[in-house]
């Protein structure tokens, strides 16, 4: 690529106190470390009144349109995502088509979120995004300090935005020639 | 059962100038037909904002606690339910559990919401409530006068009105005994 | 109910040396402390090719007639349920209806099959099956002398025959006066 | 591409008189019109015993082993995908990663087998694949002379095999330069 990759992190709970917004940082300093340009988008900064959907949301479409790469945030909730986050990805108009996106679930419990993701897989694939493995799966959220451990969730991470690289590389030459 | 069924239709959109709203009177009627007493509960007269979760919002849960069977109406928006349908059924807290629901797609084009309803399955699973079949789809509501034709609903919509009253019966007398 | 209760235990793999044979008779144990009539139907024991579906398979769907209640135990492959499991499933022919079951998930990793279970949902749903809760989700069966231990999956495990009686007996009772 | 593109189109079923099958020509013949390299592999010439998975089958995966891009045809049984195409795909061994995949739905009912493709999702995820749209949605194949009707259908065919062609360009010259 001939720029640096831009990449979109998602956190696609509006929830007060939300535990999801503490791991945040660990995945964006990763991105850092690569040299990513590096832009978080939080579902509670946009509004959840669901509106007639034509509209449309300028802000939140401006900050997607020009990334190479995303990653959603989701905790799981009732073994789904929130429907914050589908209110807000039910307001883009095609600035996902043809890029990848990573998946990173959150859970109190001790399965970290894998249904929340596996639930957005159909969305993702309608909206011609490209969903990568591995996942990033951070249970137990409540009880730590820090949920981000590096030493349980680095290798996935690592693994997961190098997957990220491969694709948005991949992509961005392609959409460029068409 | 002692009393007459109480059923609770629930309209999963807040959009404004949705279609699914159309399809409310036609669902209503067949049920007051069985002389059912039956609530409507729309998903635009409740916040849609994602508060903490665990304060609820009484005003819904007083309408569930009551009721013995549940019809959620949900188009169908990127192959899955709206965000603020989700939203509405994180706050319930057990009032599903061990009661039968029916699920009405909608949508635009000729599928009839059919993603819609089966993405709901495993969060009415998580809830306790019992999906039943048949489903009513109602597809292409867009350019009709009245989307609930008889002729093509009325036999599914007969059909799914009497598994909820058999699990209906059969479950509030079992909840009763518990 | 005024026989004893009738379950059906489906092994849902044929996968020689698999692992998920080993967690049937934590089950069956459990069962029979229960004084329920318990049979066990492997996927092995019937032909995994798939016919015309019309014929059915008359030593299965026999077996499932004059069950109250069943488990399904699943491992996961692929982030879905085997497909001999399916096979298997495709052939019943009404039996499943009206009636309910517990599923167990079975894998090597750390979640416990559990996206091999939620995968049966929307066929459960389709038989007109009732899924109850809770799951018992098994993991890391690979290195365990016993992969059914008390201490961890005894406590769901009662809860979720605790379920099945109370949908057995309340759907029982309802299908004989239909 | 440097040279003509390798397309696997797999029959997803093994049951006698499947409708399926006889979509397979017309979906071959537009393959070829753009000078395409196709191969049929039908789930009835493997065999559908589960065996220990390990050992996986030769004879499939050297076919997939080149493929640049695949369609796989589903019908839909129970709301889900066949058996016996569940069986096969556990036999690949990395054959589908960093590749696109185009889903073709079946049915004898009116929706095509969406629900069939929709249950396919995650397990193509697993397998790194890329799921592509448009769909194609066949229904009510029993009862028409030839189920793949070029006005109803060819449209969406056509905009998924250039579908298939953007990533299989993308992907093929990634996967060199990893």
């Amino acid at each position: 690529m001939t720029h640096p990759l831009e990449l979109v992190v998602i956190l696609g709970t509006a929830r007060e106190g939300n535990q999801s917004s503490r791991v945040v940082p660990g995945i964006v300093d990763a991105a850092r470390n690569r040299d990513w340009k590096t832009t978080v988008i939080e579902a509670a900064d946009h509004a959840q009144s669901a509106t007639d959907g034509k509209a449309g949301d300028e802000a939140f479409r401006s900050q997607l349109a020009t990334a190479d790469a995303f990653v959603l945030i989701a905790p799981e909730y009732n073994h789904s995502f929130p429907g914050e986050l589908k209110i807000l990805l039910d307001r883009q108009q095609g600035e996902f088509a043809h890029k990848p996106v990573g998946l990173v679930g959150v859970s109190a419990g001790s399965h970290g979120g894998i249904r929340a993701v596996e639930g957005l897989l159909p969305v993702l694939y309608t909206l011609r995004a490209v969903s990568v493995l591995p996942q990033v799966l951070i249970g137990g959220v409540g009880g730590l300090d820090d949920p981000f451990e590096p030493e349980r969730h680095s290798k996935q991470l690592d693994a997961m935005l190098g997957e990220l690289e491969f694709y948005a590389d991949a992509l961005a030459t392609a959409r460029r020639r068409r």
